[in-house]
C-alpha cells in the first residue's frame, strides 16, 4: 500500500517517464513545455489514491491519470488565451512564449493526448469510465463558459458563484475519484459517495482559494495577495460581501470592488469591508462545512479505515489542515 | 439496402432530429449554428455507407457517423480562427460573428460532444474503435501543424505537400470509412483496404480541388477562382510546376507566385504558367491515377457489387465523375 507521499511520488515518476515530443516539433514543443511545467499534480493523485482505497491495482489507473492531468493542463492552455495570462506556475503561457495559434492547436492535440492515455489500459466498464471522463469535460467547458458571462454580468449571485466553481473545478476533483473507482471496480453506492466527496473537497478548495487571496500569507500563497480583487474577479468574498449587507448598501459596494484602476489602498478598503462584515468568518465556517461533508460522504464508503487514510492524509493537505 | 442518395438523406435527418443547445446558451448557440450550417455531410455518409457494404445495420453506426461530422466541424471552427477566415459556407465565421474566445471554448465542447456520440452506441470492438477514431484526430491536428508550418516556409516539395493533405484532410475520410466497417465487425485484411481505399480517394479529392482553384467553373466550384493563388497557398499546382521546371527558373516563379498584391493580371500570369508546364495535365493524371488505386482497393474488399455500389457513386460523386 502506498501513503499520499509515496503516490505524489509515483504520478511524477510517470510523468518523467512519458514522452510527450513527437513530429511536428511546431506542435508537440509547446505541450511537452506544458506537461513539465510541473504543478501539483492533483488530480491524477487523487484519481490513484482513491483507486488503491477502493482495492484496485494502480498500475491498471496510471494511463487514466496520465489522461486526467493532460486534459487539466489542455483548459489551462485555453483558458491562457481566453483570459490573456502573462504567467501560469511563474513561466510565461503558451500563447506568450509561442502564440495564440501554437496555444489554440497544441491545446487541442492535448485534448486528444488525453484520451490516448485513457484508452491505453483496457476494463470491462470501459465505456462507462470514458463517459465520466467526456461528461466531466464538457461540465469543466460549461463551468469556463458560466466563469466568462460573470465577468461581465452585474448580478451574479453567490449560488449562481457555487454552481460556476462546482462545474469549473469541483467536478473534475470529484469525476478523478469516480474514475479511479470505476478502475477498481468499485459499485453504484460507492461511486455515488466518492463523487460527492470530491465535490465538496473541490468546493471547500476553491472557497479557500478565494478565502487566501484576502487573507492568505503572501510567502505560501503563491499569488499575489489581493490579486482577484485588483482583477474584479467575482469570488466568494465579494459576492458574500454583498450578500450580507443591506440592499441600500449593494450598490456602493459594487462600484468600491469593480474600481477598474486599483491600487493598495482601493485593495485595503476591500478588505476592510469583508473585515466589518465578518466574511472571513462566513468562508472558513463555509469551507468547514464543506469538509465535513466530504468527511461523511468518506465515511459511508466501504473501505477499511487502514485503507482511506492517503484520502484523508489529502483532504487535509487541501485546506493545509495539521492534524 | 440504401442507394446513396438515401444515405445523404440519412444523414440530414439525423442531424435535424439532434439537439446541439443546452445551457450555458453563450456556449451552446455557436454550435448549433456551426452544425446547422450544413455542408456536404461527406464523412458520415461515407461511414454509413461503408457500413452497409461490410453488412452493418447503419442505426448501430449512426452514432460514431454524427461524431465524425462533428468532429470535422470543431477542426473548422479552429482552422477559421487560426487562418482569419471570415467566412464558411458562404456565412460569417464564428469568430467573426461572436469572437475568438467563444470560437476556442464552443470547438472545446464540440470536442466533447463529438465523443459523447461516439460513446452513445455500444460495441464488442469500442475501444478498438475509439483508438481509430482517436489517432486519426491526432493525425488531423499535426496536418494543420504542417499546414500552418508551410506557409512560412521557401522550401516545401510536392512529397511534403502530400504527407501534409495526407494528415489534414485523407485520414479522416479513411478514418470515417474504417471506423464505418469496424461497426459492421469487418476483419482486419478489409479494414486495411478500405483505409487504403479512403486515403487514395482523399488525396484526390485535394487535388482535383487544387485543380479547380485554378481551372474551375466559377459557378460550379462555390469558391472564387484564383483564390488559393492570391493566398500564395502551397498547393499541388505551384509545387508540381516547380518541381517540372528547371532549376533556374524557380527563384523567378516563386516569386511571381508570392506576389503580396495579387491582381486579375498576375492570377492568369500564375495559370499561363501552368499552362506552358501542362501542370494541368499532370493534376488530372495524378487525381485519376489515385482514384485508380481506391478503386483497385475496394475491388479487393469481401463484398458484393451490388453492396458496393454506393461507394462506386461517391467516388464518382467526389471527383465529379459521370458514368
Amino acid at each position: 500500500m502506498y501513503s499520499l507521499k509515496e503516490i505524489f511520488e509515483r504520478v511524477q515518476v510517470i510523468f518523467e517517464h512519458e514522452r510527450f515530443i513527437f513530429d511536428p516539433k511546431e506542435l508537440y514543443e509547446p505541450i511537452d513545455y506544458t506537461l513539465r511545467l510541473g504543478g501539483k499534480r492533483l488530480r491524477p493523485a487523487l484519481l490513484l489514491t482513491v483507486n488503491q482505497m477502493m482495492g484496485g491495482d494502480i498500475r491498471q489507473a496510471e494511463g487514466a491519470a496520465l489522461g486526467i492531468e493532460t486534459f487539466h493542463n489542455f483548459t489551462l492552455l485555453h483558458d491562457d488565451i481566453m483570459d490573456k495570462s502573462p504567467l501560469r506556475r511563474g513561466k510565461p503561457t503558451v500563447w506568450t512564449q509561442w502564440n495564440a495559434n501554437t496555444a489554440i492547436l497544441s491545446g487541442d492535440t492535448m485534448y486528444a493526448m488525453a484520451w490516448r492515455y485513457f484508452l491505453r489500459t483496457d476494463h470491462p466498464n470501459l465505456r462507462g469510465i470514458l463517459n465520466c471522463f467526456n461528461e466531466t469535460a464538457i461540465e469543466v467547458c460549461e463551468g469556463q463558459q458560466y466563469d466568462m458571462n460573470f465577468e461581465s454580468s452585474t448580478d451574479v449571485t453567490l449560488d449562481r458563484y457555487i454552481m460556476m466553481i462546482c462545474k469549473k473545478t469541483a467536478v473534475l476533483l470529484a469525476g478523478a475519484m469516480k474514475i479511479g473507482a470505476m478502475y477498481a471496480g468499485c459499485r453504484d453506492t460507492d461511486l455515488e459517495h466518492i463523487y460527492n466527496c470530491g465535490i465538496n473537497m473541490g468546493l471547500a478548495f476553491q472557497i479557500q482559494d478565494d478565502l487566501l487571496d484576502s487573507y492568505g500569507n503572501q510567502a505560501t500563497f503563491g499569488k499575489p495577495i489581493g490579486q482577484d480583487i485588483r482583477d474584479n474577479k467575482k469570488t466568494y468574498m465579494i459576492l458574500k460581501a454583498l450578500e450580507l449587507s443591506p440592499s441600500s448598501d449593494r450598490e456602493t459596494i459594487k462600484a468600491i470592488y469593480d474600481n477598474p484602476h486599483h491600487n493598495e489602498k482601493s485593495v485595503s478598503e476591500v478588505i476592510n469591508l469583508y473585515d466589518r462584515l465578518c466574511v472571513k468568518d462566513s468562508a472558513e465556517k463555509e469551507v468547514a462545512r464543506l469538509m465535513n461533508a466530504a468527511e461523511t460522504e468518506l465515511h459511508e464508503i466501504k473501505a477499511s479505515d487502514v485503507m482511506k487514510q492517503p484520502l484523508i492524509d489529502m483532504i487535509d493537505m487541501l485546506i493545509g489542515r495539521k492534524r
